[in-house]
């Protein structure tokens, strides 16, 4: 396993075909990650995301008070840590108000730019830095976040794309409702001499 | 086929697995559609949705003045229509300034609530009332609307659940760049038991 840097201008490519993603933050000494399905990427230069953060969620007040977080991507092995910290249905999941990093004894690696924890086993990571957008925030649970740096599993990304061939277990996942996914499947390409 | 109408609180369903989507819309006579694969929910209920609109597109002066657009769920058998009306990488597909409905003869039927045609073929469409946020529109091209109406193609979709098991070619589609996609591939639940 090894982990690449991926280009900030390609960082846009690792949310693009929208996986449910984990949120990490710490701040004061606290951390935690939660899981958010409603996620998508926002611009490519500078590269900046946006996600969807509950009120009731505990990584939330983290993320307002670091002012950074990370994004990580998981793969269908770590679907039931996905379910464990998720409350991506924000309405659906129980909360877990404590550290769940230590509930669930989730393994992970610091990040270079930003404070929060890195999530082990994920196969794409952005570290982001929170542009405060005060209604965005209030209004609706609107988080954006700019990328400042970003990598992948060279397993099943490289050079600016994802490759799943051959790698079932690290293939993204996309969130339903209750407990339900879908893997990322069969990639398909249409040549541009179509058009 | 049959069409069946999706309870807005389910709506989101339509959209949380991360699928490219076609925006289209209607204004003064003029009409339009363009593929956005930043796209999420962003509420339960009312039922709300986000989507990066670029300031180069025609569709966005449309939705601009009629204050109303749709989100058409496009599925593989339409993967060439797809990257025909494109410029969902915002910067690296060109863009077209006519009216693509009939530069490639695509058939539609009429929303219920709004003026935007809707795209035949498509799995699932959610009618919007655009809510008017300039500061987001200007800064971030980002466009959010409350869904006031969503209708699926209950061969895929019914009960409030996906069911793409025998039906390949209507499997949503996830976009990645230069024409690449993904499919939405197999479905795996995790049991709450888990927890």
């Amino acid at each position: 396993m090894a982990i690449t840097a991926v280009e900030l201008k390609h960082a846009y490519r690792l949310l693009n075909h929208g996986p449910v993603v984990l949120v990490s933050a710490t701040h004061a000494g606290k951390q935690n990650i939660m899981a958010a399905a409603w996620n998508m990427p926002l611009d490519f230069d500078p590269a900046k995301i946006a996600v969807v953060i509950d009120k009731n969620t505990y990584t939330r007040g983290l993320i307002e008070g670091a002012g950074t977080f990370a994004i990580n991507v998981p793969c269908i092995q770590q679907s039931e840590i996905v379910m464990q910290v998720g409350s991506s249905s924000g309405k659906e999941e129980r909360f877990i108000e404590t550290d769940k990093f230590a509930a669930y004894h989730l393994p992970t690696f610091p990040a270079a730019s930003i404070e929060a924890p890195l999530l082990e086993g994920c196969v794409a990571w952005l570290e982001c830095r929170l542009l405060q957008e005060v209604e965005n925030q209030q209004k609706y649970d609107l988080f954006i976040g700019e990328v400042v740096a970003a990598y992948a599993d060279t397993r099943v990304f490289s050079n600016g794309r994802w490759h799943f061939e051959g790698q079932d277990q690290l293939r993204t996942l996309h969130y339903i409702a209750g407990g339900a996914f879908f893997a990322t499947g069969d990639s398909l390409s249409i040549p541009p001499a179509t058009l």
